[in-house]
């Protein structure tokens, strides 16, 4: 056995999460059991009942990754300058990537029809929703861990990023649904449009 | 045994439709079975086979209705005149009383998830979301049955137009996830929101 270090942790519950993955793509969350993660994971069913002490768990842990690294993108790229469509182009980007890699869109629409019937993982995907709109619209005081629920500014000059932000964060889901049924091909024609056709009041459209 | 006409026949299967529906949006599509359907239509489960052979019929109703209903609604607004964006506007108005009245987004999102391992409703999807492209581009080849479907006047740049329907289409979607995830308030600034900042080169936004 190898020595049980953070770092052996870590990969050890990669693996299984990587193997969840596989069977849930495959089959949906359903119709995939304890077991079939065991078996796909290749380890002992003992070994695995270490790190998640059900399938739920597993299901939230993937739900939990997959959109902390959305609202990571988002927040690196808007940290680094982007506007609001270019961030959401990487995450788009990101999300494309990930889904060619490990049926990323096909988790998230999985995702949301459980949420529709478990309360803890309906919580994450709306906490997720109001940490990424108050990263598009730069506003602070909607910041994830503050105030749980964003408070909306209404002051005039912040209407215009909020409504964006609102958009975007439409844009998402639904390009995450359209590439889950339709694969890239479906959605390619996506990140030049939104850069098109999304623009703020007095900004330039990205081609005029 | 009341006459078996043709309005009797549809407003029985509207019925078995409606008692489905609430099974699904309460228990999840997996959870419920036909004889859960039969029990929530209170009538005989001959009745009920009369109509639907199995829950994935049902199912397959459901869902051709909703996005007939969608596609339907976006077309008469296109054919009046709307502008795309006010068409999908009228869609997500369509959709949040729906949804009020009898879970419109959460079937939408358990719609979604099925379709994943149901090629037929996956079918059904891409072809609705096809026909709604074609509707809000205003491209009378790429409408779905010979053109029926309004055209665009403008032909300033044929780009914007397929750029703004691509756009729209993940819009909505994306609004259909949120609805079902967070009710009517989580949504209600997007209609709005799409009329402020979506707007094609060289139009004039909505709220200057």
């Amino acid at each position: 056995m190898p020595k049980v270090t953070s770092e052996y942790r870590a990969e050890r519950r990669a693996h299984i999460m990587a193997a969840a993955r596989r069977c849930f793509v495959r089959d949906g969350f359903h119709a995939s059991s304890m077991q079939d993660l065991v078996a796909e994971a290749g380890i002992s069913s003992g070994a695995v009942y270490r790190y998640f002490a059900s399938k739920d768990e597993v299901i939230e842990a993937i739900a939990a990754e997959n959109l902390d690294q959305v609202v990571a993108v988002l927040a690196q790229a808007i940290g680094e300058g982007a506007s609001p469509q270019a961030a959401l182009t990487a995450v788009l980007e990101f999300v494309t990537t990930r889904h060619r890699e490990d049926g990323f869109a096909a988790i998230a629409v999985l995702v949301w029809s459980e949420a529709l019937r478990n309360p803890p993982l309906a919580d994450h995907l709306r906490e997720a929703i109001t940490s990424a709109l108050a990263t598009l619209s730069g506003d602070p005081h909607a910041a994830p861990d503050g105030g749980a629920h964003g408070t909306r500014t209404d002051d005039t000059a912040h209407h215009e990023p909020t409504a964006m932000a609102e958009v975007l964060l439409c844009v998402l889901p639904g390009y995450l649904m359209r590439l889950a049924l339709g694969g890239a091909e479906a959605v390619a024609n996506v990140p030049g449009a939104v850069e098109r056709v999304l623009f703020v009041t007095g900004t330039s459209p990205a081609h005029p």
